[in-house]
């Protein structure tokens, strides 16, 4: 490590350590999807609630249709027909049979059912060409979810499925931890809005449709904000949005630059934050702490282009799934050898932009490593891992690489 | 292959061959977030668009420091300060310097810039501790990204990086296919709104809940129906929301029951459908074909809970992609031990729900494989695929598993 510098792993635990856990709130189905479970979730009633049939058939008595072979089939008088949903309490005397839809509920007396395709497929009266055992074809009331069972545990994540699961238990609504609200400010007098005309020193802004897509892409919900490098703008905006977010991300004005570093100048002094350097190249200066009355988390982030992405990255992302009270994600790793060498300077882990060919098992550093070469960067499908003792890789050699989100 | 039935791949295969790529639209940056651009991005100028310094410091004749060292330093006057966004038409002239920040532009003269923490940062007069070559931490118009040049080619996906490239090369817009629009519409007399009294016969309705949340999840804008088992009504609403959205996905009445099999019964003869058995368990029961006057490409998906999602999962998200232009994406595969053994219907490919522990590389079937069973499902994190003429797999086998999303 160069001196001054902090590792990665240190300002991820100060990130980790600063977030709680959300506040959580009693959510409509939908508004529940992505979020997390904050109690564990039971079924009030069985699933499913009745006995029903799990094909379309008839329903018997077993043992009416015993004897049934397809060149002695055993005929019988069909009573009635029993749709998926039928209210009625209905009963199959022996001797007869109903024709029955798939989930429809079973009648009193019947003991099985016979696929209709192995019947005559009769209205009035039915062949039947086949024997089933004693509850053939019959799902059984809480052979899924009993009554009363616990069927999510606290902290699922409710993807469809959970969902679905919440849903056919009858629970309209759940208490969860919803989709965090993130709001995105960038931050640098030179930038304009994309599409508006381009003023002398001046750069269209980036980073702040980046990390707000960012934001979103993770499931988050993303506002975005744009401001000049002026500190008390800076941190009228910083206390304003921590009133109405769960999390703050600046882009910029972190750096060394003194008085022209905004965010840091606007910071200083006022809130609980750490400034510090991270032994990483792209994103070096981070910053981490609380803001407002509400003690909301803020993420600022350093303004080059790809070092703000990197940095969402590295800390945004794992800053989600804490506030959701998730163990922080990690970009999924593999190993793939060099198509040509790569340098990175000593004491500092590298980021390098590369494209991974995952069924060749190589992967290609890719031509513009500058920290603000968003160009690579939207090319790149994976981040190139070197560590901080390393200065040089070989082609050939094989590299740690992390997938992009 | 059991005799009536098609392979998985020839269903697949006709749905990708039903769906027509998305028309394009002009969208703004953020409503085209996930969606595929439709024509090559260029850029109108350079990215940079102006010589600027990398770094914080001051900007210098190289020439004029050439003899510094931290022995004997050199010390300059500094004659301006040029912050980022700064419009004016600077020039250093040789024996003076200017204080400049990172992405600050350069001023004429100037060929270097000697990095702040190399110098006493002085603001009157600075002393320079060390020399640099021409050139040093000065980023160059132009090298990112040259102006004119393609920054990203038809049919790229647009996630943060790709968003942030297009605004950094001044789009406030991209012409791109964006999220497809799906209209979820889930059939069924026996289903009840979840949290509304159950009546007798009737289950809360859970597939129209998860068909919705896993579009989303995938990426799409999805609306949420649900109807009675009336051909006319279900036909109805098939027209209209074929005027409405892109694709429509329906659950339930497709299978054996004849009259009963609503949505089946409501398209026969009226659409270009296809009904057919596809080789699969869970998830027999299968069409796709296209309604209404936009000829709307229609899933018509089996309405068991874990036929309908794993319908999804095999020709739902396929289906995403191709209407975006995409190749259709392949979940995850790996393979594993199974912990258990397994059973399967001979002559169908069966995808189990399983709990895949990826570090041991073993894989465990669920308890509750019926096609009902949602309580599995909510607890799976693949599918365990088991080929068509294999019927049992003991533990320690081997299997085929794939990734739920």
């Amino acid at each position: 490590m160069t001196s001054g510098m902090d590792p990665v792993e240190t300002h991820l635990a100060e990130v980790l350590a600063t977030i709680r856990p959300l506040r959580p709130a009693r959510l409509a189905l939908q508004a529940a999807e992505g979020g997390v479970l904050a109690e564990p979730a039971t079924a009030a009633g069985s699933l499913p609630p009745f006995d029903n049939s799990s094909m379309d058939g008839y329903a018997v008595h077993a043992s009416d249709v015993a004897a049934a072979t397809a060149d002695a089939p055993v005929t019988l008088p069909v009573a009635d027909q029993i749709p998926a949903g039928d209210s009625r309490t209905l009963t199959v005397a022996p001797g007869t049979c109903a024709r029955i839809m798939t989930g429809a509920p079973m009648p009193g007396g019947a003991d099985a059912v016979v696929p209709v395709e192995w019947t005559s497929g009769g209205t009035a009266q039915v062949q039947f060409y086949q024997s089933v055992t004693k509850d053939y074809a019959i799902r059984r009331r809480g052979d899924d979810v009993a009554a009363g069972s616990e069927v999510l545990p606290a902290g699922t994540r409710l993807g469809p499925p959970q969902i679905a699961l919440l849903a056919a238990t009858g629970h309209a609504s759940a208490l969860a931890r919803a989709a965090p609200r993130v709001a995105v400010i960038g931050t640098g007098t030179e930038l304009s809005e994309p599409g508006s005309p381009l003023p002398r020193g001046g750069i269209w802004d980036s980073n702040s449709y980046m990390l707000a897509a960012a934001v979103r892409q993770a499931g988050g919900v993303a506002a975005r904000h744009r401001i000049d490098d002026e500190p008390g703008t800076v941190l009228a905006m910083i206390e304003r949005q921590s009133a109405a977010a769960d999390l703050l991300i600046t882009s910029g004005g972190v750096s060394m630059g003194g008085e022209h570093d905004v965010v840091k100048a606007a910071l200083s002094g006022h809130a609980a934050m750490t400034f510090r350097k991270v032994a990483m190249q792209p994103g070096m200066p981070q910053g981490v702490g609380v803001v407002g009355a509400q003690r909301t988390p803020i993420l600022t982030l350093p303004g080059n282009p790809v070092s703000t992405y990197v940095s969402f990255c590295l800390f945004g992302l794992p800053a989600l799934d804490a506030l959701l009270g998730l163990p922080p994600r990690r970009l999924p790793r593999a190993r793939a050898a060099l198509t040509a060498p790569v340098r990175s300077p000593e004491g500092k882990r590298s980021y390098l932009r590369g494209r991974l060919d995952a069924a060749a098992g190589t992967v290609t550093p890719l031509t513009g490593q500058g920290s603000h070469q968003l160009g690579a960067l939207a090319m790149a499908n994976v981040l190139i891992v070197v560590p901080e003792p390393v200065v040089s890789m070989e082609a050939g050699e094989a590299a740690d690489v992390m997938s992009l989100p």
